[in-house]
């Protein structure tokens, strides 16, 4: 099983890796998990992937968000106890693989395991789809590269915690409009409780949102925060779009502190 | 085989729904039918499911349109005749079980067919796919549920007929901007012949169209009416998008009347 | 194998073809390879099928973008050396037949091997997803259709070159914003080198860019000439979109000219 996170949208770009890797294993089961990704938006890409990637079984995954090709950005494979994942060096793939076990790193040597030809634009087509699809084949990742000791680390960034406040950011944006930030579950369940009502600074503005269980739990049209399926703080309206009433994007600040009852 | 058709656009969410299924069932053949339902537009998931399932082959189908998650609205399995469907109890499965043959409807309960922790925002993740994944796998109905005898129902809404007028109701609009009514062709056929003159009053608008048994005999930008693949009255324009033209969204009200011949 | 290539975006018409082609051969593998042609543009169709078929291995690959469906115009299918075409006869599949070993083409009968009754807005459902259904099933295309010597033909228009000037037209904008046009990285080439400052009149307005290699080695924001993965002269913005900060379209003229060292 091969799977593909991309910002290509749903473009040929993905229909041509496809054809890559079936010419290479015909039998490869390829599962795309999302090609929406902001274009060239490193970060909610490594957000993706850590969503999403622990609900597979063991398989090659592949993430391209790639705003360095043709530049001296390496290519890597990392092994993984659960996964093998393939694509740039530039902390993509870093916080799933932490999140999967991360072994070992290994960089992709261009040569026979790649096509012949190496465009500088589309590295999806011409290295990262052949080697998924030869890793696929049970070639081991040391065959294709070398193991290598650094690689380009990245996170979510660690929201701000003090007595009165916790700032975080947003890291991801869904269909729905729900605005999904990088402060987890367990910061907030310390501070609120279901039900709890906030202060929330977000992008200059002044809100009070509730903290609830559920989105049906609220009002039609009340922003409410929520606990995302991803285990992370969540701005959501209910039958509407965050991301619309708030006008937010993807890294814009969240700030929220705690309303005392008067 | 599992369709899958949802409200979640080509999102991570569906490629989560995917991870947990393969898990489950490895060999499950997964097919994507759309994820580009209106969101939370439960009607129009409805009519694409009631278009779609009766072109596949015996399967598992899982539709999720789901405003309620979180709620007490209740998962359901239904066992057709011609296939097995899974998704809330919220009408969006009807329309579609009808036309496949409605047998029984069972009642989900949470236990060792869905995933251990269930959150309050992705039923999709958490119970639909885990009980689609093991419907696949030849477990029955009865072993994930009790049968229960009443469900939410759904249907796309009666047309109004009299002597002069046919009154309907937008319910979905296409990717071209064609425009679906719950018009069906029978309706339309016993008062109107291909290249008949109509009055149409759209969104308050006057206008007078043609129907056409296909777009290719319009003329370029022409407002026309057709039948569409779903049998169903449907507006469009040639070479052109009905939807923007007229302005119109899903739920707008459609009415129709014949011009006589002066 | 079947591939399909259509302008449908990844809507229910999609799925309801993959039903059909299940139905007939439960064991087709279906890979989309995108659905996001510009609707009804069949000369960008042919530009991805011509950009993407030559990276599979053999199989069907479905092409649909079909302004005429419901007119006279004919069904085809394309026997290659490489591989079978299936589609409207409006030239969408000639540039990647020809670029795959074009041997014969047949007219598609209507009978058998479509489905019974064949509507006039969706032949894709009706006669292309069955017909290749067949063809994947090993059915020879003589006993699909006849064999014909005339078809529509289509090519992507021959940039015109002086001595100073080439002149070409947008072909296809990518997700990115990246602008690719129909002049060919052999005509590009003969004339500039990489580092290359030129003149371009695009869409009316006057700019100067460099030829560079990959996207990385420009500066951000910075509008470049490179060459696009499928070897065509393609404009691009450095971490943004050409599209947007041209203000370009499908269709729209490009000129380019020398800037001599001064």
């Amino acid at each position: 099983m091969i799977t593909l996170t991309t910002d290509f949208g749903m473009s040929e770009y993905v229909g041509i890796m496809k054809g890559v890797i079936l010419r290479i294993n015909p039998n490869a089961e390829i599962i795309d998990i999302t090609h929406n990704i902001s274009p060239q938006n490193v970060r909610e890409g490594a957000f993706v992937l850590y969503s999403a990637l622990p609900y597979f079984p063991w398989g090659v995954h592949v993430g391209i968000v790639d705003p360095g090709v043709g530049s001296e950005r390496r290519g890597i494979i990392i092994e993984c106890k659960r996964a093998v994942l393939v694509g740039p060096d530039n902390g993509l793939l870093i916080p799933a693989a932490k999140r999967l076990g991360l072994e070992k790193v290994y960089m992709i040597e261009r040569g026979e395991f790649t096509l012949e030809e190496i465009s500088d634009t589309f590295h999806g087509r011409d290295i990262f789809a052949p080697v998924s699809a030869y890793l696929s084949k049970g070639i081991e990742p040391e065959q294709i590269g070398t193991e290598v000791s650094g690689f380009v680390d990245l996170d979510f960034g660690v929201p701000i915690e003090n007595d009165r406040e916790i700032k975080g950011r947003i890291i991801h944006i869904d269909r729905f409009g729900n605005v999904i930030t990088n402060i987890p579950s367990e910061i907030m369940m310390k501070r609120f409780s279901f039900g709890d009502r906030m202060y929330a600074i977000i992008k200059g503005k002044e809100c009070t949102l509730r903290l609830l269980r559920a989105y049906a739990l609220g009002r039609k049209n009340e922003l409410i925060a929520t606990i995302s399926s991803s285990k992370f703080l969540e701005l959501s309206v209910v039958e509407g779009s965050a991301k619309d009433m708030l006008g937010v994007n993807i890294d814009d600040d969240v700030s929220l502190r705690f309303v005392f009852n008067q």
